[in-house]
């Protein structure tokens, strides 16, 4: 039984090929690869329900993974995440199907998680020993930890202003990190360079083809999750936009394969920050790639990507889907996320809040329809994010009882 | 279909039986009431088959499970954690067969969040509509959150020197938070109190019935993914022991059912901190329950228990196995920690890290054969227990490069 269809990576904007056996970084044209499949061959032996008895991760896909043999995959029991019907949310926002996509549960708490292990696993396949990676926080956290388990060693690159408990996590992990007075594009800069003097593998964003493979696992899992059903709409907290490319991909395959209605695709909505919305803007716009935004500030760290090398892959998915673009605020996005946990009970990241603030935006507009089946992408735990706050609570000492309680009976 | 097979409730202790249609708390002999059910119907018309089409969450198991009604069920996706094997630390350890059961993926990273899932649905179905619960703080991270979604009040009071991380995110979910300057066992005396005081459920470790078989499911999935085999030692950190009590009541449910083996069954191992090790004390001196435990210390918050109400099922759970408890140092905790990151890329908290030293030193003693399979219960993510680190790593100005690598190429 194989166990990879992949067959050769090709370039996303220009016709050129290439070989998926030794390390690829970008095309020549200095576009991202991508992978292919032998998906007409796969869709005469492999059927939907032939996943049943396979493990609860993302490599129940295998055939749909770039990992040409079992033994080189490193797995931290990764994917599988639960799609959470959000009944009191969706009430609120007069949305009947919302389901959020909680990949908060995931090794290192985000889905970074998925690209990190398909990542590092075909990295370990092509036996490469050193990686560096630029990175806000999360995908640093994860490709470490996995670099750690597969015995390849990982430097990374991370602005000061990412949150401090995820540079503590790098740091656990044995990384070379380092950390930058500036942005991940700054950050982008030196990975790269620093690529060139240490003969390391660069595994920025789209800079490496496995990464989105491994991202692509969460519309496999949406779509099974579904009973193979296309939902209406997936919602995205967009940075670098690697998790909607991947997802539109997975929808596409699918597709092909024959699993799922063909002529339904999901809109995909890129939701980003008022901060820094580049893919926003050049939505409006109506063009097909983004520019550089300037000063870029948000809380939702993940997402402040002033320019995202698979703008163009992005875009791309929203206008062949009649997607759209929407930027929230700071300040609506704390608050739906206290909202979130209020009626929900889950603690999502800013990242999540953001694409749920922008779920009832456009319901309110009427670009969703009331019955229509809308998913969120919560990106990650929003533990993760939490400085140690001061405590303000009441301090009791051994014997003391509780005076009062303000609003229980 | 029957949703639930529970029956009645019945006393650890005495021959007292309870009806499960209302609230309930201990035995009025001062015991916990156990759930009972009625196995010999179930086997008749459900098969381990049967579960292969069903949700990948706990509630997969739902006739073995309390609530009796699904439309009462409050999730947030949790349950059928990964169960990995840990070749690299088996192979380090002499132990070819090494499994780690990883508790840390699930909402709000801990095992608590099963005891929660179970309890605030049965809790809700029975209509509770204020609760108190002392805590170390992943319980009370996790009864807060599954709180919230169910709409009902939290009061939860904690020691002053449980995890900041912890303490924040419970009072993100908006409960009714005290902090207590000193051990559980004082936050335990002052819930007893609150309860009567503000009438409020008092959910406290086995005070009420339903948290234990929320855990039980950690016994399920551990077969299950074992494809129905039965695993030779399972190593559980303990603290209250909730857990443990749990798999091996798990376990005696399956071989009722027929889905095991009826004879064997696995040895259970109590793992405790030196500093905090009550229930290894009462083993080693062949008692039936523990004593209460002076100046209790250790960095393994969760395992700082000093004395457990369920002590003397636990002691039961390790007799009638053939198991055996034994105490870990804090220094060998923090040792192997970070030993298990690096070897695995897994940051287990610091109970789980206990016992895979312990599983180290029973290998060593001889008291587990290379060849037998283990599995170690990793209750939550290390992360949790983080604190924000004084930033140490180099930081660069946009533009600089890198000028060294120390170990790389």
């Amino acid at each position: 039984m194989t166990h990879s269809y992949a067959t050769h990576l090709s370039c996303s904007k220009c016709p050129e090929v290439y070989p998926s056996d030794r390390v690829q970084q970008l095309c020549m044209c200095g576009a991202p690869l991508l992978v292919n499949y032998n998906l007409r061959k796969l869709a005469k032996v492999l059927k939907p329900d032939d996943l049943l008895k396979r493990s609860h991760d993302l490599w129940r896909y295998h055939e749909l993974l770039p990992v040409q043999s079992a033994k080189n995959i490193i797995s931290l029991g990764e994917g599988m995440t639960p799609l959470l019907p959000m009944k009191k949310l969706g009430s609120d926002m007069d949305i009947t199907h919302l389901y959020m996509k909680d990949e908060g549960m995931a090794p290192t708490g985000t889905f970074k998680a998925r690209g990190a292990a398909v990542g590092i696993s075909k990295a370990n396949e092509l036996g490469v020993r050193g990686l560096v990676m630029p990175t806000n926080g999360n995908a640093g956290a994860a490709w470490s930890l996995y670099a750690c388990k597969a015995g390849i060693q990982a430097v990374i690159i991370m602005p000061r202003d990412a949150p401090a408990l995820i540079r503590s996590e790098v740091a656990s992990a044995g990384s070379h990190l380092f950390i930058v007075d500036g942005l991940i594009s700054d950050a982008g800069k030196m990975a790269a360079t620093a690529a060139v003097d240490f003969h390391l593998y660069d595994v920025s964003t789209l800079k490496e083809p496995y990464r989105i493979e491994g991202k692509k696992t969460m519309g496999f899992e949406i779509a099974e999750q579904l009973n193979w059903e296309t939902p209406d709409v997936i919602l995205y907290p967009a940075g670098g936009g690697v998790g909607l490319i991947a997802i539109y991909k997975a929808f596409k395959e699918l597709q092909n394969l024959g699993w799922i209605n063909s002529r339904k695709m999901p809109r995909f909505v890129a939701v980003q920050a008022e901060g820094c919305a580049p893919i926003v803007k050049a939505w409006e716009e109506k063009k097909k790639e983004s520019e550089f935004w300037p000063d870029s500030r948000t809380l939702a760290f993940g997402i402040n990507v002033p320019k995202a090398l698979g703008d163009f892959l992005v875009l791309q998915a929203i206008y062949e889907t009649n997607g759209c673009a929407l930027a929230v605020k700071d300040e609506e996005i704390i608050k739906e996320q206290k909202n979130i946990i209020r009626e929900e009970g889950a603690f999502v990241c800013p990242e999540g809040a953001a694409a749920f603030f922008a779920a009832r935006k456009l319901r309110e507009s009427g670009w969703m329809k009331e019955d229509e089946r809308v998913i969120i992408i919560n990106t990650g735990m929003g533990l993760k994010y939490m400085n140690k706050e001061e405590m303000v609570q009441p301090v009791l000492q051994p014997g003391d009882s509780i005076k009062s309680l303000s609003v229980l009976p």
